[in-house]
């Protein structure tokens, strides 16, 4: 007998088994009494409810992530794995790929090697059709599931995010007072997190009073050399801007390449600001100047919620940290 | 009664209890005797061995890579689920990083979670202490094993390589015939990987009689800036080149901004060159030449072959595959 069966009896999560064991007051009686009755019923014994002493608990975790290839992914699931080990705990990664049903699929198969807790990483577990959510919160209710930049409302679910939104919206405003008005909005996909950025840009445009221009939003692709081809293009057909914002540092570093191809001076004729502050800024010439959305503390948030979840401590459901605007050589701020 | 327990009975492993249903002529007479005996007694059906007809595996493949932020391995992980997917596997992916005994304790941990076999990214799963594989060996007599750039010798390891060492060899040769002899050779681990790169370096050097210069070869730092202040001092100390190879693209890149912020003109004066062709090399400016290990095909030629052994094709132990050096601006070689 174990905290599972003890869960799945009284139809309550292990976190409510947990968190009755652990005499948290975060309950209700009427559940702390249901939990109780069962563990008198199946003989259950609470004083051996500790992490690694003989409890029928696989210490491992299930993450979950849409794409291993993109940095802030991988990056994400790095700092995750480092710090679960050192809570010893095992991880299981599983890569899902965009389709709802290989999400699906895997979420299934995390569940039946009886993993402790399931971490999904990245808005894209975020459908636009809410409906499509339901195997989340079936799934939570017989593990905690931990959310990274993704937020959806249940008392087994526990969501850390950065502010995306208002990142990309104090970003904008900074350009406009810098006295740049033909501000260009880049984005690849329409992930949760990607629209978060686009009404992060549109509400600083329409709090400056600025006129919001749809040709200035632009969805492009997801590889340097094609977002040269492609600015290219829409530069030929008259696009013109003085500054640029992309949701990616990859978007903004193609179109660093495009501008110089054109002989347009960085920054002093366009300034850009990338996001994720990843390696690629690093990279690129003149530097790229980006949001850091502080990959590691949202990972080391997560598995400080999510340890203290399973330990019984009350962990709250939306942690919102904040995002800083690194400052490179794309841009020309006076500080 | 599944295939397992007539690999285990038998006391061969699961490729070879699949070639005997299949009538694979690569068995010998014992074996095919030993496992048709086991087969017999236990009652086991060998009809029903086909992937997905109810037999009673898990299809699931368990991936093991040490660090889920390196560029390439990232990458390799990417290819290996989408191509397993497509095959109708799921996968687990386990981060080791680089202690023995984490790697030891997830290699049985997917065990214990019966995935059908196992795939090892990256050669740092091969240990200098030969010894120190046997762990693997003996994953190796329950499940197939793959590995991807590692090479062990083992009926039931199956291992794809690029071929790193002649690789370096070959870009080494090229710039000794484009008149460089001071070539400098940067890696940052002592993994198996980098001392194969670093034996093409000396290979070539030996090859065209010039004299091996133990201060041309560098174990620098893995980060742009580190990289930049780590040539500084050498570069104060007296370090001159004409030439880098750079074991990953990263180095190459810190190398870049270095002689850049020197005032020493690339390619003119240094010409450099990379390994693994990725995003970074796209990014910096010039572009860089990098040596393409075509990270792709490795990952696609391992699951072909991990689909031939759990079907019971012959499938060689060892596939080397070699690479090819991309052209960009940071080389003026002539054509």
């Amino acid at each position: 007998m174990n905290i599972y069966d003890v869960s799945e009896r009284a139809g309550v999560s292990i976190a409510t088994v947990s968190r009755v064991l652990n005499g948290n007051s975060n309950v209700s009686e009427k559940t702390r009494q249901k939990v109780l009755t069962v563990i008198k019923e199946i003989g259950y014994t609470p004083n051996i409810f500790a992490r690694g002493l003989g409890l029928n608990t696989m210490q491992t975790i299930g993450i979950m992530c849409s794409d291993s290839s993109d940095i802030f992914l991988s990056n994400a699931v790095y700092f995750l794995e480092q710090n679960l080990r050192k809570n010893g705990y095992d991880s299981f990664l599983c890569c899902t790929g965009n389709e709802l049903q290989n999400k699906k699929n895997y979420l299934k198969l995390l569940l039946s090697k009886r993993v402790d807790a399931v971490i999904l990483v990245g808005s894209s577990f975020l459908e636009t059709n809410h409906k499509d959510n339901n195997y989340i919160f079936e799934a939570a209710s017989k593990v905690p599931i931990m959310m990274i930049n993704g937020y959806l409302n249940h008392p087994n679910i526990y969501c850390t995010l950065c502010d995306d939104r208002q990142a990309i919206y104090d970003s904008t405003c900074k350009l406009i007072t810098e006295k740049r008005n033909r501000i260009l909005f880049l984005y690849h996909s329409k992930s949760y997190s990607s629209l978060q950025k686009l009404n992060g840009y549109k509400d600083a445009i329409i709090f400056h009073k600025l006129f919001l221009q749809e040709d200035l939003i632009l969805q492009c692709p997801h590889n340097i050399q094609e977002i040269q081809n492609f600015l290219n293009k829409h530069f030929e057909n008259g696009l013109r801007f003085d500054a640029v914002i992309a949701a990616e540092d990859l978007l903004a570093v193609g179109t660093l390449k495009f501008l110089k191809s054109k002989g347009i001076v960085v920054p002093k004729m366009v300034n850009i600001i990338g996001y994720n502050n990843s390696l690629l800024a690093d990279c690129c010439e003149p530097e790229l100047s980006s949001i850091d959305n502080h990959v590691e503390i949202l990972s080391l948030t997560t598995v400080t919620s999510l340890m203290g979840v399973l330990t019984g401590i009350t962990v709250p459901n939306k942690t919102t940290i904040s995002n800083d605007l690194i400052l490179r050589g794309t841009t020309d701020f006076v500080q």
